[in-house]
């Protein structure tokens, strides 16, 4: 499969690609093989000040392109929501912080409960966020899930589903989507979704791996670029085609890779986009 | 979960429900337990005659609602899709021969092509097979899969692709869609998509079992009714409503089921349709 072929400072890496490394080894590390940004996954932060972390990297050359993941609003109760809201203000602090521009949202679902409830109580959830992200600066990123995952992990399943709902919240400045080619490969309405995305201010980051075939498992078995069937040359060009200049983040959950040496895994990536 | 209160006589079981089960033991014992409709895998058929097969159902009192299953048109190369539309062809005279009204179709996708270049090929597949099919009086039924097989067992994913491609095949008398709830529920267009294919008299054949949530394996985890998150009333209701009278047909995939007792599995069955 042909290479996005694109210059390496446009290259991100999410922390949870290199899951055995800790937060201190992502960041020397991803700077020393030419990676251009970095996005925290959460646990990353702990036990360590996001300020701190957010100045680590970029001392090292590092933008800090997100932090990874908010979300998970619906829940069955209202304290429950209540509580889901409050841990998203928090997480919007450590981005700011951590000098992240914005927040990966994996919006939630409660096995059983309508979709139709939970699309209500995603949007009211980030609803009740938005003045608090504008005043820290952070974009709220709702990043739409694979549908295999509509069960437990988000009823936000397509780019076009996530583009209503960055409407019907007004479409600011602080709401966004990333869109991930593993949730949204498959389907048929991705390029002109990405241009509404696109033509509506709403791209605000792009994830990259691959989907395997087969696939084995249903959270840890992501591919690297290239070593499963996606054409990511072609959504490549789409998100540029709707605007995109924004990085280009490596976020792959693979158990597979995270057993492997992290550095040469790390080369094969930076590899990838250099080709 | 509430059920769906029908009345026995409209329940179908596919014979791979009951996997460990031998055909003649599947038309001796859903016929005994009150179901009104069978389903024949082709693995069914293995060994024996068709239309043998399909009377000794129906002398035990059951309809045979149709075969499952053809498809899987895409490929490579010609001769290999060439080879597809014969075994589809085979297929719509087992159906007939069975006495089965028709024949469930899982697409096909290969890994690595374009979507839409799979797309292609199966509307080329199927109207391939479409006179053969008519003059066989066998009804040939697009199933869209759920959008985690779209790699390699079916680049048709929801139900608005199964309708676009049926209309784009004519939407005649021998064309139509088998909607299976578990690759569908979680489409917020799935009520407007039944409604779609019901009055384009395209609604052929409903399929029910469960999503369980957590999903363990992508092929043989599916649930029985009543165990996992599908709204079944809800949906049962949006079929009726798009004028579909057919079996509900229990297609149930599970590792976990068929290593258990067969009898009283199928009385778990046929309790939940009863309730």
């Amino acid at each position: 499969m042909e290479s996005c072929n694109l210059p390496p400072p446009r290259l991100a890496v999410h922390t949870i690609t290199t899951k055995p490394w800790s937060t201190e080894q992502c960041i020397e590390k991803y700077a020393a093989a030419g990676v251009g940004g970095i996005t925290f996954w959460r646990y990353s932060f702990e036990g360590r000040d996001p300020a701190a972390v957010g100045r680590q990297a970029r001392d090292a050359g590092l933008e800090v392109v997100s932090v990874a993941r908010g979300g998970f609003f619906p829940a069955p109760t209202e304290p429950a929501r209540r509580e889901a809201i409050d841990d998203n203000l928090r997480a919007i602090d450590e981005a700011a912080a951590a000098g992240a521009p914005s927040l990966v949202l994996v919006c939630g679902a409660v096995p059983g409960q309508a979709l139709a409830d939970s699309h209500a109580q995603i949007r009211d959830g980030i609803a009740a966020c938005l003045d608090h992200a504008a005043a820290a600066g952070v974009v709220l990123a709702i990043e739409p899930l694979h549908p295999m995952y509509a069960a437990e992990r988000s009823a936000i399943n397509t780019m076009a589903q996530a583009n209503a709902l960055c409407e019907a919240l007004g479409s600011g400045p602080n709401i966004g989507i990333a869109c991930d080619v593993y949730h949204t490969w498959w389907d048929d309405a991705l390029e002109a979704e990405i241009a509404r995305a696109g033509a509506a201010g709403n791209l605000t980051a792009y994830h990259i791996c691959d989907w395997l075939s087969p696939t084995t498992d249903f959270l840890n078995d992501r591919g690297l670029m290239g070593e499963g069937c996606i054409d990511l040359p072609q959504i490549g060009r789409w998100v540029e085609r709707a605007g995109f200049a924004g990085f280009h983040e490596v976020e792959i959950f693979s158990g597979r890779w995270w057993a492997s040496d992290q550095d040469a895994y790390l080369k094969r990536i930076v590899d990838w986009a250099e080709k």
